[in-house]
């Protein structure tokens, strides 16, 4: 698994999926193609999927919000007869590093989000209308939609094997959902989760596994309908017109560095790191919401989302061996407040609300990222408001403080806008500095108080939204100290250790996958019983069943 | 390490603690002997500690609780100059198994839980006072009392040098007492946590890692007058005679098996299952909490429970191939609703409280316990108030319905008390029936307007007290195919499984450090870059660093 991979696509590019558009409503077919596996060793049998799947997924998620305002409820099936989905494929799991593993499985569980966020964030429904057979990441499609019908036609069923068959765990977010979105009575869950059939009819309904059981032979009307009611439900304007997200400006080099329009990734592999450098607008912000959607995808607050978006992705799976994602930014910083501010004054427009909930998605897919983060804040940068906010999302940040020698940039400086006190909340429902804050609240709200202020190192040093302030003296020495650092530190200990200390505070549904649910899948993915020779994974369709160690831990 | 492991003891067996008494105040001096490891191999210098240690500080805990009424605050202190505690003997660590480590972790887990649980039920408080190094799990051992104070001498520090040092996770509670107990702020944490040599004097206080810092001339006399002032905020009696907990009543059988006086636990090993049966009461209760004080220890109540708490920690550690605890019990239903109800209407009594207490703590224990748990409810069982939320602590139950041929038992039943509404919650603070019913709150009121009712499968069953019900015809084949497909699967697999499907619903500190820490650090105690030959913790003291697999996962 070496070549690049790639998550930008389009629907020209298709191969898994297929989407039919009916006024309101999108019909999204899931249809995989046996040959289109991303890797080689494996056929992706029975809508079996793996990255590849997935990565034409979220890109349909993504373009259904932006593309088409028009759509309020989505249909999710299966184009084949007889299998819904078989789940992540099982030969392409047994041959996959770990780290490929959880990184699979972590931006699954992020494309799953996306689902419940669409009907939360921007009443955009998702229905699973489930006919045959719906298994493991099958169901664990079906549990992150908002309504899941089940057909009554004595074969069809949903099932979380991986327990019995497998050996691992329904890691996409499968245990979490029954328990805390479904709310399955534990014992009824500990057996639904122990029978590799699975369960169907009145049963599936009976044990909350599904919302509606539909006789087969109005079951497609059922839905349709179904999904309607719910396009009922949404606050999606009915007039508006959609923007293409257009392919991104992006340009990769030889010696692993990526260029985009606005933001430039270089990596030093040697000193395990990726400096990921954001410039700010070239150009004034659009003067409304209709030059913004004349803009469209190349309007710079969606343009710069969607480059560190793919910048954040092609890091965790192609830079395995980086270790610290250290972020700059410069710019002007007047121009960027202007830019978001368009966005928070409009945030009741659809397209504002969409480029608003995307950063909330992207800053999300940072605190995720399972690298050691830092950010510089050198002179003539622009920290303000959304790339403030990536202040509060690295694990440390470094700040100038003073007239640096032969520096004649703009002095360094933190602006916060309305933006860091609502619009990007964590998983943890909270915002980054309620999170940083816990211990001190009265912090947040003289912070707040401070909105739209150019603070400089020693204003932010003293109200705690820095780490350290360094002056020309210090500033070099103690920079590259903390990188060699960092650099030196075992990987696994500092997944770990980020992963406690970035999410204090209160627990939601999305931080119980991203952490308890993954963490035990993930030792799961390291034990012999799993992904030994004689493991479940390895030995799943040799007709031979896993050999275990009964040791218990 | 394959002597049988006693969770037993008494202080004339302390190796490892004084504890001198004065007044309301019991000054705990840790003060470990080098020589007294329980397994060979290590010494424990500086204060370092193994199993053995925290048996004993366990059993000082629970002694101060139940035979000295009197103390209101202890004073958690060491026994030895310049080093408060070094943590967790490493090369003890380096050379466990993986599920020594993991069980040892969540024990000395709980053991700080119980300081944090003294305080808030019972009014004893912990107060730390640190002098000189304060290390690892030395300084989770100070996270786990209510107050640290640290002396300015200008080289006592606290410290979280496990990353660093260690390539594994402070998973002593560290990290998430540090965000979510002291809500130290993340970047400063992550700080904290990177260094080595600690944090000491005023930048100790200001990163609100201790409570207090005191001069070191006046430290011994201000924390004893510290220990006094929160003295005087507990609700404990002042003129309370404590009751001795005397000597288990306990026989170990060649064949695996262990006697107690109310438990006795059966191994199958070929079926790797152990039955751990439960006796109801032989006698009537106590007529008042005088003859239940006069009775002590011997008393049925507290009796079972500390019966139970032992036979679970055996089997954890001492039978680590037994995948499957079965619990089955059987006696007089009314007797034994007589003996928890005389608790229940004293519960503002010092003792009762404390044996109430006492039962929550073992419950918890059993949610804890990474074995597959299931309930038998036979005819002539006894599943009322206490032995009742066996049956919600369980992962599965099964009960007898109707008749059976040749038994002429009392029909098997079931009776609640308002124990289970209230008395015993989980760690996520629900009560298990509420965490239980979930997703059909209506259900908790259903049962709670039963209270008292003998109610058989029937009932039972359409209350959702319990998984199955099963008849004559049935019973036999049922819950063997269940026993023996449980015994087939992943005992990893299991483990995450169970982790997640217990504990639905709220998160708290304590399910937080049992299930986001705990999972990972039990992942990197997997990983090479921890315990492979070339691993920190194996080249820990030999004067050569851990050699790293750097890819990021």
């Amino acid at each position: 698994m070496s070549k690049i991979i790639d998550f930008q696509t389009d629907p020209s590019k298709y191969r898994h999926w297929r989407l039919e558009f009916d006024g309101e409503v999108a019909n999204l077919y899931m249809d995989v193609d046996e040959k289109g596996g991303l890797f080689e060793g494996y056929e992706l049998k029975l809508n079996s999927y793996d990255l590849g799947v997935d990565i034409e997924l979220a890109d349909i998620v993504q373009r259904l919000r932006f593309e088409h305002p028009e759509i309020k409820a989505v249909v999710l099936q299966s184009g084949k007869d007889r299998v819904f989905c078989a789940g992540a494929n099982i030969r392409m799991l047994g041959g996959a590093t770990h780290d490929h593993k959880v990184n699979f499985c972590k931006f699954t569980n992020e494309t799953r989000n996306t689902f419940e966020a669409a009907a939360a964030d921007s009443g955009q429904f998702y229905i699973c209308a489930v006919k045959g057979t719906c298994a493991g990441g099958g169901y664990e499609l079906a549990l992150a939609c908002n309504h899941i019908m089940l057909t009554d036609d004595s074969s069809s069923s949903v099932a979380l094997p991986e327990v019995p068959l497998l050996a691992v765990l329904p890691g996409t977010g499968g245990l979490t959902r029954v328990t805390d979105k479904r709310k399955v009575r534990r014992d009824l869950a500990d057996v639904f989760c122990s029978i590799e059939e699975g369960v169907k009819g009145k049963r599936a309904k009976e044990w909350r596994l599904v919302d509606e059981l539909v006789a087969n032979s109005r079951f497609d009307e059922t839905v349709q309908e179904q999904a309607r009611e719910f396009a009922k439900l949404s606050s999606r304007p009915s007039d508006a017109k959609g923007i293409e997200l257009k392919p991104l400006d992006r340009t990769f080099a030889d010696d692993g560095s990526v260029l985009y329009s606005t933001v430039e990734v270089s990596v030093d592999r040697k000193a395990r790191r990726a400096t990921i450098a954001i410039s700010g607008p070239g150009a004034a912000a659009p003067e409304s919401m209709d030059a913004f959607q004349a803009q469209g995808s190349d309007a710079y607050m969606l343009r710069l989302a969607r480059e560190l978006d793919d910048a954040i992705l092609h890091l965790r799976f192609n830079e395995t061996e980086l270790g610290l994602l250290l972020f700059e930014t410069q710019g002007d910083p007047e121009l960027l407040k202007a830019h978001e501010n368009l966005l928070l004054v409009n945030s009741e427009h659809w397209l504002a609300n969409e480029v608003l909930h995307h950063w909330k998605r992207v800053l999300k897919r940072i605190d995720m990222t399972s690298r050691s983060l830092a950010a510089l804040v050198e002179h003539g940068s622009c920290y303000v408001g959304v790339l403030a906010e990536l202040l509060f999302a690295v694990d440390r940040s470094y700040m100038m403080e003073g007239d640096f020698d032969g520096d004649n940039r703009a002095i360094a400086a933190i602006t916060l806008s309305q933006s860091n006190f609502c619009r990007y909340p964590m998983g943890n429902d909270l915002t980054r500095l309620e999170t940083r804050f816990l211990g001190e609240p009265e912090k947040v709200a003289e912070a707040k108080a401070r909105i739209g202020e150019a603070l400089d190192a020693c204003e932010a040093a003293e109200m705690g939204l820095v780490t350290y302030a360094y002056d020309d003296v210090d500033w070099e020495d103690e920079v590259r100290i903390f990188m060699e650092e960092r650099a030196s530190f075992s990987p696994d200990a500092m997944t770990g250790m980020e992963a406690n200390l970035r999410f204090a505070g209160p627990e939601t549904m999305e931080t119980r996958i991203f952490g308890r649910l993954t963490a035990w899948q993930n030792w799961i993915f390291q034990r012999p019983n799993a992904v030994g020779e004689n493991g479940a994974l390895r030995r799943y369709g040799s007709g031979v069943r896993g050999t275990y160690d009964m040791r218990r831990v």
